[in-house]
């Protein structure tokens, strides 16, 4: 199909395609002539999927970029490539803040031990580089500098909680047989499943609460 | 204390502290004279949270007014302030996309039902208009669009994991006497914890898949 069709069966404008290939978010098309490439329905899946990755989930184009790249590089070998895409987006770089330095230390090494130290008592195989680390290193610091700590054993039964998560993650890859399937699968459920999990902790929060709360 | 000082210990500069106070997130200090307040560690205790939610957790100034305005409203309320907060505030509006709208119809009334059903066939008492059912609905509403649907007896299982890891955050609320205190743990527990809660389904997806595609 032209760049118009394309255009249309998307709902991305032409506009915005031409970005997306000039970043290299979406791979060039078949060239038919100097000014005339044709598209198929891989630039189309994959249309959806970047728009999905920057509108619903709110990332960036360059974390877009980097996350499509490791799917085309990796290929076959779904370990590495759900190491590269778990790892290369920690949720707070995500969520950003928005310019300002936050105050509680950002690479508070205490809480980085403590850390290290959890994901050794759960026997968790994971590499040392992981941003995810960093990240639960960063609420440990800021929860103790608002005076509401919460260590490594508060901590842990979460972790046996996402530990059954990540199972039921992992579930949803089992049977899909075509690699680039699994996955832009894997990245989808990884990436766009997250605002959905913390509607659902909400959702349960608030039925918690008024099932402790309710009076009479 | 004076401006000067509150700045020092809270590491937030004096025009950041001007801002807040202008923009209401920050109650007036006791003031001294036409140019001098004196604050306390009242004052020094909000800083720190609004620089945790605004810092680390990457919220705007004017969702954080909101939940801080709550807060203030119905101190003593503890039901009441846990469903404005967890309500006031989706996952998908503080990470929101960067201006241009999803495709994804972001009302599908079809996923919208299903989230209903859910809900209903949990047993959760929420209420209909939580943004957080909206937030689920989008999500379903997009991976449909991508081919990867989802329906709600996929997520029930992770719903069941959510109710879990709400008891858990309501046990963090439990033994707390002084009503403030209540109000204010459950907002940082909330929304400052989330970013935690995904890093370590990161982790634990990282350590799950590479046990089940270990070599050997």
């Amino acid at each position: 199909m032209r760049l118009s069709e394309l255009s249309r069966r998307s709902g991305v404008s032409v506009t915005t395609i031409k970005y997306y290939l000039r970043e290299g978010l979406l791979p060039p098309g078949r060239q038919l002539s100097a000014t005339q490439a044709e598209y198929d329905d891989d630039h189309l899946r994959r249309l959806r999927l970047i728009r999905a990755l920057t509108g619903v989930r709110g990332l960036s184009v360059s974390t877009t970029r980097d996350l499509l790249g490791a799917l085309e590089e990796h290929t076959g070998d779904i370990h590495l490539l759900l190491g590269l895409s778990l790892g290369s987006i920690g949720p707070a770089a995500s969520a950003g803040p928005a310019g300002e330095p936050a105050d509680a230390a950002s690479e508070g090494s205490a809480e980085r031990a403590e850390v290290d130290k959890l994901v050794d008592e759960l026997g968790w195989v994971v590499h040392k580089g992981a941003p995810a680390r960093t990240t639960l290193a960063e609420t440990l610091a800021s929860l103790r500098s608002l005076g509401a700590p919460l260590d490594r054993r508060a901590l842990l039964p979460y972790a046996r909680l996402a530990e059954r998560t990540a199972a039921l993650d992992l579930d949803q890859l089992e049977g899909l047989d075509d690699s680039s399937e699994v996955m832009e699968r894997a990245l989808v459920l990884t990436v766009l499943l997250e605002p959905a999990l913390l509607a659902l902790r909400r959702l349960a929060q608030e039925n918690e609460s008024a099932r402790r709360h309710a009076d009479g």
